[in-house]
């Protein structure tokens, strides 16, 4: 135990209002809307790509590309091949690139607990030297790798106390 | 380009059934089981603090957490406070611990675009050290901290080609 450490009174004595999980979550934390930014992250941009690849309903895709855009995690631009009606693509936003990392986690809890016997369908290699990725838990102090039980929660400066319930 | 690299064409005519992405977004891409996985994470096992914390009507989370036990990242027992009814916590499983890096990559997000100018509610530490601990992608070569734009995808063992269609 840490003097230090969030405890179970901490938990429920303070507001999850401004959490930033709760946040991205509110954001992304959605089956297509994930399965949306995994195309994005493989380079797919065409309205029509994700519609094939993801097999949606063409209204709930859209819906979630509106909300990406809305949020900046997307781009959306129009494109006209010729002979054909304008189109649109949608493109990464830095914003949108970095939740590369959470595509990353969900990929790699997803390799070692889901994979079928064959192995993944798709794997991410470092392009300079061609090695796996492989995604890491350090602290700034430079230990590592550290699992859940190696870290503990602390208030953080945006902390803030519940009103108090007569 | 790098030869191996997968092309829109490729991602048009194998399959994402296998994708680990998405098997894992099948398990817990959920709004309220994300939320019901931090609170875990951060020590939590009692239903009613679930419910306290998250604000949740019982009915969901009894769903989510029933979830959670069945794909065995929670485990459920029974324990009993003197005077009181039985009741039940839930511990993660060390398939839910993994489930850390995915946490901390929403949380590292959410604190980086989605925060108050007072900062987050709550920050993670190395317990040994003290220092805030952070979340790198690097190759197994040792190369890093790598960005979306330092990767590339290729076909892995489990890839497999769509049937064609007539």
């Amino acid at each position: 135990m840490f003097t230090d450490q969030i405890t179970r009174q901490h938990r429920l004595e303070y507001s999850t209002e401004n959490c930033s999980v709760k946040r991205t979550v509110d954001i992304i934390g959605e089956r297509w809307t994930v399965l949306i930014l995994r195309e994005a992250i493989l380079g797919m941009t065409r309205f029509e790509d994700f519609q094939q690849v993801l097999g949606c309903a063409s209204n709930i895709l859209s819906t979630r590309l509106s909300k990406l855009v809305e949020h900046q995690l997307l781009e959306r631009f129009a494109y006209r091949e010729p002979g054909s009606r304008t189109r649109y693509e949608y493109h990464l936003t830095a914003k949108g690139r970095e939740l590369f990392p959470v595509l990353v986690a969900l990929a790699r809890w997803g390799d070692r607990w889901t994979a079928d016997p064959d192995g993944p369908p798709v794997e991410l290699l470092h392009s300079d030297c061609g090695a796996p990725i492989t995604l890491n838990i350090t602290c700034t102090a430079g230990h590592g790798p550290l699992q859940l039980a190696d870290t503990h929660a602390t208030a953080g400066p945006g902390a803030r106390r519940l009103a108090h319930r007569p």
